[in-house]
């Protein structure tokens, strides 16, 4: 199915090849579904989230699993409600490993810097902290571009720089809260989302909803598809054939992995 | 026309593209009516700003719109009054996003930047700010020429840093406020305006100043003119075909945009 | 005239292109016939400093003016006297501004560079401030010769930093409160000398020093030479053909510009 | 044997080559199998260490002996339980030496410099400290890449960095106390490992778990095998020829070691 | 003569060309006069100091006189006691301007920045500050070879930055008293030296000596020798046509000059 | 001989050429006696400290003398005990002047940034110090390997900044404070190894040995022998021919010299 290929043909620019072949011990396969279902209950939750695309347990390039948002206004500019949804979003992973297994890894560590580095831009360049004000400030970047390297060097106080610390933790620390709540709401959900990703690996926006609606996992879908030819391998039998077709008009490429 | 031409003509060089075919969505065209809006009134409403030219929702490169004004003393130094004025200016469009949605955006970057870096200017250059004094200090800056790397590292004290960032947000807030002011005291004008964006796209100063006053919107322009080749796309239908033609002995290219 | 053709061909090479067509508002050329005049009146009010040779208000590559004195002690080293009479010299035009506007312009920056940069000197070169003692202390600074980066970092702690920025700032100031005294004491003067300026647009220091000691302005030269080439335009026809040559033995490239 | 060989090859790559004509003392000899027993025993007590794989005072290369695990979920994240038990592993070593020698070596470099950097990925990169949050942290890096360099500078305040380095060594002192309980816990078996080292040189981890068991030393081999070619140096007379092969489906090339 | 051609080549490498032509004023000839007078007497009264040579007015490249010692010890490493003395030598010349001009030049530049990196060795790689101990301390340095750039930075804390910058402002404030103390018991001597500089131009380390102790200066040279080819120049009449020769087996070239 | 060969060959290869005929004043040879005399004797009397091979006062390359131990466990790690042994020894030059000469010399500069490098290995590489714990430290640093250039910036706070200088300045001041202790109470010792080195310019460490145990130093040599080729000079007259060879075994190449 042409659809599916162009699908498998993003991810894999995305994020490497699917590596299904992949060792994974049980107890790796759930710790990364409670993680990935974490990210996906909280897309689902957040009304000012981009619309969930997808979620996966197959390991892909470097990662154990994904979740995937369908990008509406990206380009445009993000609002500050759009915004703190996907901080929390950000942290569903973590939460969900910590409320599970009472432990948390080193998994986290993309999530942690996406939210960071959001929470930094609200803070230096959006003027979205009324403590710090509208004032832009410049941090220690760098970018190599044909060779030349553009260095832009802290140019605040460092009181100043005390302070936007204060307001980067400040947002993360109100977005992580939040993501706890939603999870501690929906502990049935997260559960069944978590089973249903050990059962089908990937599940659709909609199936996901389904879920955390309550629907039945062994129902969700009628009869286990006949694998692609790159999904051939025994360890994908129980994944279905077609994931979801991107919808008219949208562009995965820019989704939101976690 | 040929006036309208030059002025499509340097529209793209500094802009980019006009992205007529762009998808928006009608709350983002509103929300982008409202921050032009915005800077246009306190354009049109500060005495020592530079006259408003034009204001337009048109997307153009990476900007959803643009409020144009024409330079008259840019390029000989400009007055605290003018500096004043333009961080006025600067604000305009994130405190009408805020007052009127209740929600901010991450498309203020720009004008945040702008206002942060004329402070800066005003305080570490020209000797604007009493608490800092008529001293120059070098902030962390870099410059790349014909690949050489300039680099001028600070060199005053964390003391001063302090005194400087101090007094850059003391004017930042200072505009703020004063624009808040502006804005909450003309809602009436804000909303036509943003109303005159959302039927006619593009106005000129003259009719911006005109809906300000109080001018019937429906009447403000007699007939929909023909559309021009480029803006023959459907989504341009309602807009103007001549844009106000630049006045005698102005040169737009040097204005100001926020 | 040879003289007056050398002078035009230095004055081009420092300063650029005589900009005699720009179009500049009145209030513009009275701006900077008092930001000259300020600078010229404490240059002759100063013992100390280096002999006025001109002052004009003709633009000239990106300055609206200039005001110039003759160097005799400049590569020979300054003493403290001759500094201080300098800092005062560069404030002046920022002082006039203020004084008869009660608005400042950015125009004093390249002033307000040249002072800070003389102060710096004296603390942390020049062993002039007690505070700091006869200590050098070196500071960021960069060189680019033949491609190769010289790049010093400062070696010295926080603590004196804060006191070399204090020692600039009260050298600074002292050199300011001075300035605004020395133009307090000689409004008439100021006042004679921008109109004498408005009137010639450019005066010799011996013009201007009898303008300061009262002359009538009217009948400051006996009538409006005929315009060079160069001068030919409208707005050079209150204009004297002939700056008043250099002195024998002077060389003016070497000379010290406002 | 052909699976001695590929540990040998693999070792020589990860360590340098086996220095067995090195001329260390006795007394030498006695600290490096005390320093490698205590990494080894922590590994035995640890449950979630990765499994000891052997243990070695063979010098080779720069390193005197060394501690090997089979990793089994290094490059799919660690949780914060695995990565404090590897934390009080790195410090056996040191422990070991000042609990036998009351002296300390400068041989503990490697092991610190571990343990500083997992213990610093812990709290500025993993979210792992509660009082500097789930917050993303650049420390001063580089990366040199095709001969492009990559600097990235520190974004946070002087109030942060204290925060991180606290955190740090909290995590480092708690595994370090932690570790001095397992040896004082354990000083026999701490006894035992380091003879049954000075006597065979290597052993694997069932060895080493045997001995911390109470199993004889002097029974624990029947017979010492005849050298392999490269191990024909008589101080190799009483090196078991065959060192444990790896199990199978492991990949030791990856493992973790002292 | 052979020596004194060999003494004007290595001074023309040392300090640059002769300027006899070069137009001072006598105010300017006195301060110089009067400057490197103070730095002969001191040299001659410190007895650590290194012998006097010779001390002169003429211009030579940048400077505008010379006081020049012969080392000694130079190459084999300093006492404190030498170290000090060189201190008192640097700050001659600056007092000698304050006692008899009550005014100061930016002249003395070289000789503040050679007392501070005297004193910055002192402290932070000789071990000779109590305070600060005898540890070593990078400062921020740099060097350029070959095109290689090598960049030390700053290891230290800020606090240990303080002690540095506290104890070289103690050794060069003892230094300088200790200076202002030798002139202020010597000033008719100062007089003597400066007034058979301005006769004579240059002076002899035993001329100079001479002077101090009250020899006439009328009579301190039989008659004014034949001018050299070089010296024919009206200015150079009053001066001796040979510079005092080298003493046997000193190495003028790498003398120490103020 | 051969091994005296070899010798010389060593030491041109790490001290530069043999600078016999280099001219040293009595006083000279003196502080230098005295200075190797004090890392000699403190070398012996320090039971953790490397065997001292021998001790002279030729100069060579930029040093004065040297005093070289053998090396035995250099490469493999050295253990507290044997760094706090160095750095007493580093310290013995430096102390012997004060004692004797109540003045101190530039001629430690190497000692102190030998034992500051081995105090900051001690504090942040080989958790060596209670206060600053078993943490790695990256201090500033920089290589050139190839045209490469690495630079490391320090990643931790200035708190710990400063408490890994007070750490530094601990160690070197206890290890000051016992080399002082050793010096004083071996007074005799060091006057009648200096009076040796005076006379034979080089000494073995038996022959240092013997002499602090107060053997006869006329006596020590039955008869000066006969010079080698490259120690014919005059100055050479009263030097053995034939330096203590080494060791057996021993590669004095790795050694230590102070």
């Amino acid at each position: 199915m042409i659809l599916a290929d162009l699908e498998e043909a993003r991810d894999k620019i995305r994020f490497g090849r699917s590596r299904k072949s992949m060792v994974m011990t049980e107890q790796q396969k759930l710790v990364t579904a409670y993680h990935e279902a974490g990210h996906a209950i909280i897309t689902l939750l957040e009304e000012k989230a981009d619309p969930l695309h997808k979620v996966t347990i197959i390991p892909r390039g470097m990662a154990l699993g994904a979740t995937m948002s369908l990008p509406e206004r990206d380009r445009l500019g993000m609002s500050l409600g759009e915004i703190e949804a996907r901080l929390r979003v950000c942290f569903g992973g973590r939460i969900a490993e910590e409320l599970i297994f009472k432990d948390i890894t080193s998994g986290a560590q993309n999530d942690i810097e996406q939210a960071t580095n959001l929470a930094r831009l609200m803070v230096t360049k959006w003027g979205m902290s009324e403590a710090v004000g509208p004032v832009s400030y410049v941090e220690g970047e760098e970018h190599l571009f044909l060779g030349r390297e553009v260095t832009r060097h802290v140019n605040h106080s460092e009181e100043t720089a005390q302070a936007i610390d204060r307001e980067v933790r400040r947002f993360i620390d109100e977005a992580y809260k939040d993501a706890v709540k939603h999870l501690t709401d929906n502990m049935d959900g997260l559960h069944a989302v978590s089973k249903a990703l050990m059962r089908y690996e990937t599940l659709s926006g909609e199936e996901c909803q389904a879920v955390l609606d309550g629907a039945d996992i062994d129902t969700l879908r009628p009869e286990p598809p006949a694998p692609t030819a790159e999904e051939s391998a025994p360890a994908a039998a129980n994944r279905p054939a077609t994931d979801k077709p991107l919808p008219e008009g949208g562009t995965p490429a820019e989704g939101f992995a976690y």
